[in-house]
């Protein structure tokens, strides 16, 4: 006899085992509104605390990706790699990678998130590129991966909507930090992009959602294995955010930055995250067969200036104006006001705690605390002083850029609060911490 | 800071104890539609995983009750005692006790409940009466009390209804059998009848909710204490489940049985189950100093026929014909057809099936498997012979009331399936299995 939804959620109250075709059974009657949102969240709240094996969770990706459309990217040649990070303070990344991976020969299609809470979003960085588009449909999504390597969008509505639903659910229900939960969520959305591979950059640290290196090992191996079971070859990096990413935070600022990345520039941690998480991508494309050569073949694409001319190509297919890559400052907006934060002493900075600047930088209206939000592209700040860098009393710690004077003289405050100065360096901290494959490989 | 209702949920979740104040919070903003029903699901799933304490019970409790009217009975001279009964199968002991302790100068106001799954109603068996109201107003059912003795009604819309809407997600979403909850839902609705002590009749056994007895002596104690830190004083009764009570199971036929216990008869093991109860009754009240006295004041007022009076007035004050009282054959319902089932084999009864005979009983229509569902009074089991009876080849072992001769056909078959024979007596079982005090004594 079939057991019915209510025996469903009792099974897995009492620590049972569901079998793959009662998951799919709960997300489809969930979908088909025969299990009402009260019983899914008790359910919820029951696989929170019960947990869900790999094969549990793999069901549950399978039947909240296949309660939407999946992609079809067939007819773009070449194996299809996408990158997706679990959230940090100015993590631009997505926005130098995907094109300097294309550019390498591997198609890149990014389905990108808007920011939520502490963590800054892809979508709401490119959108402070006046005109460009991130809504395109799966038509155009596909067309643009196909002719300019890679394409970044927003989730459409016809992807993972039981994700989606499941994820208003949680929000409010207190059932949001369960990690087989977060892989089904985040794996549901990346696997309906018709993608071949995944990497993953899995934040540890003050800024990112694991705040310690064991929960984040653990959600990495759950996201490979998983992935791997829904049949995608994937690698996960756990990398350090303990401290912001580059020295920019906010969308503007943080788009300017990754553009400079493509020019040859930028900070180093950035564009040692930038060229880790591409080698991995350049490797399970079967572009490199070495870290050491896919670090030469991304270095020499962007050497060789191709890293920007596909993110002009994309800029311009994405409605924006190309002119941006090679000057930002001329394209993107600015704020009304700028105001310099001077070192109080001098000293080593030995903290800069990326939570408390994130903060400050949704207090200035950079991000958001409600999805339903309007985020300010041009506000944020730039950092004079990283961690570990030395600076002289009166000198340059950051830069704030504020839409009103009163918002500048909080943010001030607030940006000084997250520098700690002491006397002494800092002990050095690598920016990857560990590297995940679905063979428990490192 | 005070914490969001979320806040709350994950520290349920969380393992978290709440001060009382944040379990009246949670209740109260369920109530005001501010904490919506899939956030009181997840909570309720926490609850039921995590648990609750003694002191979170009182103040759920607490919260559900006052979510609604609290009757005032203190124009009604006396101390105030009812009865509680978790529920079985032939358990119509309320029909019998209520009349014969009130013939003792104890008033008994008695809120009841229908008949839901394997478990009969007291309203309904009442409803057998033909006239018979059971949704007295709070002030009819005020005066009843203090002018007969005894009222026994049905829930009414303003009695607990956080309770209500909260049960009613607990049946769909698999949040029904947690000990406290159970302790809450039971009690916000007891405390609201005004009363000033409880007596409970939790019944242990296949035909009961608690089937192992460790788990019934759990939910007494838990009962008693949380009762008591309402400031009402109670005590529970441990009692047998596993076979029916008494020897009729349905509603006319169970009120038929009842009534003949007011006048003197009716089988031993009913009668012994609602003088034990009687005798706790009187006790709280103060009507007796000791078991035995008690079990003297409750003979004398039945054998003087004061029990059967008093049951005259209360079908009268009801609406109902108290002639129903000395011939209940007379007043009501009888069942279209009446099957008669006899022993296939000699031997003694040694198992009758409480569950079994239950379900075959909902088949013939005495229950409910929906709370919408109408009930037929007239039907269901006469038991000729019960566990420990010895029957020859032949001889009556159960007559099965039924609408149809299709319906007696198939509960005469599953009747006659619920019964074993075997060759030797089964063993002695004690009725009362144990007496639980809020200090723990026995």
């Amino acid at each position: 006899m079939q057991l019915s939804l209510v025996d469903l959620i009792a099974h897995k109250r009492d620590g049972g085992r569901h079998a793959p075709g009662d998951v799919r059974r709960l997300v489809g009657a969930f979908v088909a509104g025969e299990l009402a949102d009260y019983q899914m969240s008790a359910w919820l709240m029951a696989a929170f605390l019960r947990g869900l094996d790999d094969d549990e969770t793999a069901a549950l990706t399978d039947a909240m990706l296949t309660s939407g459309a999946v992609l079809d990217l067939g007819d773009v040649p070449g194996v299809k790699v996408d990158k997706h990070s679990t959230g940090g303070v100015g993590d631009k990344v997505s926005i130098c990678l995907a094109p300097l991976v294309a550019a390498c020969g591997v198609p890149v299609p990014m389905v990108s998130g808007r920011g939520l809470g502490h963590t800054g979003g892809t979508l709401d960085k490119l959108e402070a590129i006046p005109g460009f588009r991130v809504d395109l449909g799966a038509d155009a999504f596909r067309r643009t991966v196909r002719e300019v390597g890679t394409a970044l969008i927003g989730q459409t509505p016809e992807i993972a909507p039981a994700d989606r639903r499941m994820y208003a659910l949680r929000d409010v229900t207190a059932t949001v930090e369960s990690l087989p939960l977060i892989v089904a969520s985040i794996l549901s959305k990346k696997l309906a992009e018709g993608i071949d591979a995944l990497v993953l950059d899995v934040k540890v640290g003050r800024g990112a959602f694991m705040k310690r290196e064991q929960d984040a090992r653990a959600l990495a191996g759950a996201l490979v294995r998983v992935a791997g079971r829904g049949g995608k070859r994937a690698v996960a990096l756990l990398t350090d955010m303990d401290a912001p990413l580059g020295r920019t935070v906010g969308n503007a600022l943080e788009t300017r930055e990754a553009l400079e990345v493509l020019r040859g520039g930028g900070p180093p941690d950035l564009v040692a995250c930038t060229f880790a998480l591409g080698a991995e991508m350049l490797l399970l494309a079967g572009r490199a067969t070495s870290t050491e050569q896919a670090h030469a073949v991304l270095r020499a694409a962007r050497d060789r200036g191709e890293g920007a001319e596909v993110m002009r190509r994309l800029v311009a297919a994405q409605g924006g104006d190309p002119a941006v890559v090679d000057d930002p400052a001329g394209v993107l907006p600015r704020a009304a006001v700028v105001r310099e934060v001077r070192a109080p002493g001098g000293g080593y900075v030995v903290d800069l705690d990326p939570l408390a600047l994130a903060k400050a930088a949704i207090g200035l209206g950079a991000g958001r605390t409600r999805a339903e939000q309007r985020v300010r592209p041009e506000v944020g700040f730039e950092l004079a002083a990283a961690r570990g860098d030395r600076v002289e009393a009166g000198a340059p710690l950051v830069r704030v850029h504020a839409a009103s004077e009163a918002d500048a003289d909080r943010a001030a405050a607030e940006a000084l609060a997250a520098y700690r100065l002491g006397p002494e360096p800092p002990g050095a901290r690598p920016l990857v911490l560990g590297r995940v494959t679905a063979d428990g490989g490192a």
